[in-house]
């Protein structure tokens, strides 16, 4: 079974004003609740594409059961809620010119709560997948890193995809596939790369601690794929891109899903890139149909 | 049976930042829910000072099975819905320093909705009186304007208590209770006063026009009730401020609580004036409690 665990979800408040002066009243007369979550992402897409997966959640009060609801109505994902005290963040995503982000801590997980993630861990088998997505909750700050050691000792395979700060909570417990961008790749390593001949060398230096499969996003360069033989590159799609929310999460269901079908690296790194650009490109999260619409479109070049 | 109406309630987001950066990632930690609406607020205060009344909403979506679960739970009041398509708005209100609000226009109102809302009036009795506060909904910007017209062929006693753009929609059909501040005053009149005799000279105004009972506030300066009649001052209190958050409901609350009881104005107004205080200096709206503390000690002046 493939595992999504998404500790510290969130609903975004998207907001759009004609202008913004601080210490003013403004007004807003566009605005949308978008409930989600990194982790709940990758099981949507999943989903979508029909391979089976459980979507775990840390979850609180009415933003929570509205989350859980509207997953089900737009996804049909049944969640598997973890109940907290305390209400599911709301962010607040405020579009202007550019977007401005305020974003919440989220709710605070006891050591009862995480104890009892780290018991369901426990019971899973070597041959599932675990994913944990997103940021680390209030309370459990080395929750990345609990987690990682457990799947390690477990020889469990897991991913983690989290702001780029959390990185050496596990890199060092052999991740099955890391997703750094660039810039996060450059801030972990302290570095300043751009040429891609540097990228694939300092990439590879991850690989050689233990990550399986790294893909790195380039931004309009497209993203590279590494692991411990080969090095793609897969050239960006052309097409008007209304929202990259989501596309991250996107690129880990499809290389999942097809790396689990096929166990070629090559195949589920056209999955991923078709799958970031399905969900690019339509502004929300990618669908099968769109996902075969894009796969056909990825040039792959063997670096 | 005195009856509130909020046709475009909200729910506050209320959030404290360290920073604020304009098209920047911004974290919060400190952040709550406020459930609310003018009219709700005044039927709160009723409710805590025992005094029977209806509270009608406008709600819709999850937001709104919130307010109404939050009202039964924190007020014991049992709000009686219209229910529409769309949530009930979230606003939000942001301190840095200082307060930037961000308010939201709200679910709209369709005709057949205002026309229930219509209906529901007309069916009041002439001891009935309604409350009307808050801003108008989307989708119908003239609804104070054929509310106070309905109120006012009905011989209803009516208070609406609103933004000030909203004042010229009432004005002129003699509504039982006015409660502007200086400046809505000032920007109603297009003047720029600030002495008391002005005020009360251009306040009578506003009562030679229909108005039956003005308080007018003052800030610092404390506030001015106006009828026919008499004229009082009474000064500010002595505490430190929370939060002014539905002081103006209190007042309202406070002053129509009362005046029903004895149908004495001066009787009512230091009710008003001791609501109103009680919300500013506990940071939630008015017990009855704190109200009666202090009742006692409101000094007021005829002028």
């Amino acid at each position: 079974m493939i595992y999504t665990m998404t500790l510290n979800p969130a609903i975004d408040y998207k907001i759009v004003c004609e202008r913004f002066e601080l210490n003013q009243l403004n007004r807003f007369k566009k605005a949308s609740l978008h409930p989600g979550g990194k982790g709940i992402n990758v099981s949507a897409v999943l989903n979508n594409l029909g391979v089976q997966n459980e979507a775990i959640a840390i979850l609180g009060g009415f933003t929570g059961r509205y989350l859980l609801e509207r997953m089900k109505k737009d996804y049909r994902l049944d969640l598997k809620p973890i109940w907290v005290e305390g209400d599911t963040r709301i962010n607040i995503k405020m579009t202007v010119d550019h977007e401005t982000e305020l974003n919440h801590e989220g709710p605070r997980v006891k050591d009862d709560i995480f104890e009892h993630i780290l018991s369901i861990i426990r019971n899973m088998k070597k041959e599932d997948l675990l994913i944990v997505s997103g940021s680390a909750p209030s309370g459990q700050r080395d929750a990345y890193q609990q987690i990682a050691q457990l799947c390690d000792d477990l020889e469990l395979r897991f991913v983690m995809d989290t702001p780029g700060d959390l990185f050496h909570q596990f890199i060092d417990h052999q991740p099955f596939l890391m997703k750094p961008n660039l810039k996060e790749l450059n801030d972990y390593l302290l570095m300043d790369l751009f040429e891609l001949d540097e990228i694939i060398f300092y990439g590879r230096q991850l690989i050689f601690r233990g990550v399986k499969h790294l893909i790195i996003s380039l931004g309009e360069r497209g993203s590279l794929y590494l692991d411990q033989e080969k090095a793609y590159l897969a050239h960006p799609l052309e097409g008007t891109v209304i929202s990259s929310t989501g596309a991250g999460d996107s690129m880990v269901a499809g290389f999942i899903a097809m790396y689990e079908l096929t166990k070629d690296p090559k195949l589920a790194f056209i999955e991923a890139v078709a799958a970031a650009s399905a969900t690019v490109f339509s502004g929300k999260l990618a669908t099968h149909r769109d996902i075969q619409k894009y796969q056909t479109k990825v040039v792959i070049e063997e670096l």
